[in-house]
């Protein structure tokens, strides 16, 4: 066979254990604190229909979809988002679930995107919902548990930019798909967008409706919002009404949130709002509905700049080194030892390799601790520091559990 | 908008939370058996170029397989199995990863395959593989890690079937998937296959052949496989010399195993073996590699059938419920008091619905804990026991802590 060139599709990526160790770290917090809230785990198909998810998310959508015709001659298409899975699954199962159903779901989502961007075609998302609960506590809910997820990572200064759509009721979605675009693009552009678009005959025109919107003040369903979150232990800080935020997605009707980390500028790390007419799409009859989903990239990206990371996630803690085929049984059985008293340890399989290799082999892993056999009775024992400074000790192999018990 | 029937594609499913907390259950458990022998997380794209993948997998591979033209016009296929995009990973960043390599990989792969079979178009794989070992240690120590997963997850009786490729040496491809089906059509069948397509001559010869096979000895290299896997605490019953096991796939190379589990009827429930031409089609140099992967589907039924999941594994513990809007803030306060201390708490949102629909929430979550708030300082608490049966005690709000304590 000739060979193939490996290679990765733009926009797709390897995890390999340095990065997946750290997307896990973050994984099993979200999850525990989603849970800890009492949402439960829901997961979706990767493929859909392709009618399903079609024209669900505006035009912008429909076209970073991917879609094909399966080999069945299916129209399908790859998961766009978890929102609208979710929703198809509270209209096919609505006998089943309960109400309000709490769920969350980490699954990944594919756009076709410009890569160009620093986008990804796949990746993931951390998304939190509570569906047929039209209490604004419910929004305010979903906002305290992102707030306490962000705690747990370890971030301290973050903010909720809170809006309520109901604010552009007078305005088309291609008005707002331009005014969503003020904090990046300017006053300025937006403007000349909204008159270039045909929103508006003029600039003073255009200038003149953003300024409204500007000083509108908050809905009493947005204050309600805001206050139920304090309640909820949201710092008042954190909360800021932000009557410009528009949030792209076609599907929001009221709430709308955007989740930033202050000196974090690559964006949002997550958002979400109201969606109380999505549901009846697929069920003929709305269904309230709020959610948050977190950007994971971005989350990393701030947990890396602002050095969130715990020093060690290595996974494996202990090699055992096979110094000569005639230790290899003590090798073995000191790690099945380290392993039942629930040490990850790996064991050197190979009995005719120098040891210098496997020193190597240690430090490329980020190993912190090898233990060499020296004979039946006696093992060194190499510790690596945090600095990456090496100690060495001798000691007899009963003792090495008590040893380990302090360290790791 | 036109209703939407709410509908998933055959052979795809939705993981309702009762569904999906049993597979978080045995995810966790493998989890944490393939980190403590050292193996490290990977994960690859969903996507892969057309050509990566194409021709790996014999005939019916290339047939099952998802691939289409993507948006950019580049033909692509989506994870048949795990051990090709593996080997594409490890000939792509071979400077980087360490040698040995161990990873453990547990991602969703996709096969267009006859659902009629009880078979799914999309389903999760949980692969052990080490790469760059050429000794029975690795294909040994694959085997010892499978067996501690089984049983880690609670099963006792199981069995690895094993053999060598090498013993095929002198029969076809074709001969080989014939054999294959040996267990599941029988001898009779199975002669008739290689008859008819054109292997042997007559079913004297093909049943000749078939004969040998059957009473062929163990290599010395699977001699060696087993008895280091005895060494490293499988147990002797447990390893069984398998002449006429030939799995399917085409890029096994000697080591091949399939494992059963006592009373459980439906299949293998994971397999795999030794590989070391594979990563050459990508590096151009052949690297040695043995691997093993979980079928998850048949290993929760396996569970189910076999009564191994525990009892409750219901992630949300306590509701708190919220009986009148006066004594919303108390319920906030108990619940956040709950969470703080590591026990996930619900509390009821909507402090207008009688208590009677929060219980009847409770018992459809399957939530063990419900606290009805009374007054400023007392609760009532009520359990539910094993076998359904509800407690009700009246405590002060300040001991419910300790109560928990002892119960959660």
């Amino acid at each position: 066979m000739n060979k193939i060139e490996p290679r990765t599709l733009k926009g797709f990526r390897d995890f390999l254990p340095n990065e997946a160790r750290k997307r896990q770290y973050i994984i099993e917090i979200l999850k525990k604190v989603f849970e800890s809230y009492g949402f439960e785990r829901l997961e979706t198909p990767s493929l859909e229909y392709e009618d399903i998810l079609l024209g669900k998310y505006g035009e912008e959508g429909d076209k970073l979809m991917y879609r094909f015709e399966d080999n069945g001659g299916r129209r399908v298409a790859l998961r766009y988002d978890q929102t609208v899975p979710l929703a198809r699954v509270v209209a096919q199962f609505s006998n089943t679930l309960p109400t309000p159903f709490k769920r969350y779901q980490m699954q990944n989502v594919w756009r076709a995107d410009n890569t160009q961007k620093g986008r990804f075609r796949e990746f993931l998302q951390c998304d939190i919902d509570t569906i047929s609960s039209d209490s604004p506590m419910a929004d305010a809910e979903i906002i305290a548990c992102a707030a306490q997820a962000l705690k747990k990572l370890g971030f301290e200064k973050f903010r909720f930019f809170i809006n309520d759509r109901k604010i552009f009721k007078d305005i088309s979605n291609v008005a707002i798909g331009a005014i969503d675009k003020l904090k990046k693009i300017g006053e300025e552009r937006v403007v000349e967008e909204l008159v270039t678009r045909g929103e508006y005959d003029t600039s003073e025109k255009a200038t003149q409706v953003l300024l409204e919107i500007k000083q509108s003040t908050p809905t009493y369903w947005i204050e309600e919002v805001i206050s139920k979150a304090k309640s909820l232990g949201v710092d008042e800080n954190q909360l800021a009404f932000t009557p410009t935020l528009a949030r792209g997605l076609d599907y929001y009707t009221s709430t709308i949130i955007e989740l930033e980390i202050e000196g974090y500028t690559a964006g949002s790390v997550g958002g979400g709002g109201r969606y109380d007419n999505l549901i009846g799409i697929f069920s003929g009859q709305d269904i309230p509905a709020v959610g948050f989903a977190f950007g994971f990239d971005r989350l990393i990206e701030a947990m890396e700049e602002k050095k969130l990371f715990p020093p060690d996630l290595t996974t494996t803690k202990v090699l055992v080194t096979t110094p000569s085929p005639k230790l290899l049984t003590i090798s073995l059985s000191i790690s099945n030892l380290l392993r039942s008293n629930s040490i990850n340890t790996e064991v050197w399989l190979d009995e005719n390799a120098k040891l210098e290799r496997q020193f190597k082999y240690a430090e490329k892993k980020d190993i912190s601790y090898v233990v060499i056999p020296l004979d039946n009775e006696t093992v060194e024992l190499r510790s690596k520091s945090k600095s990456g400074k090496i100690t060495k000790n001798k000691l007899r192999t009963d003792q090495l559990l008590e040893q380990f018990k302090y360290s790791i």
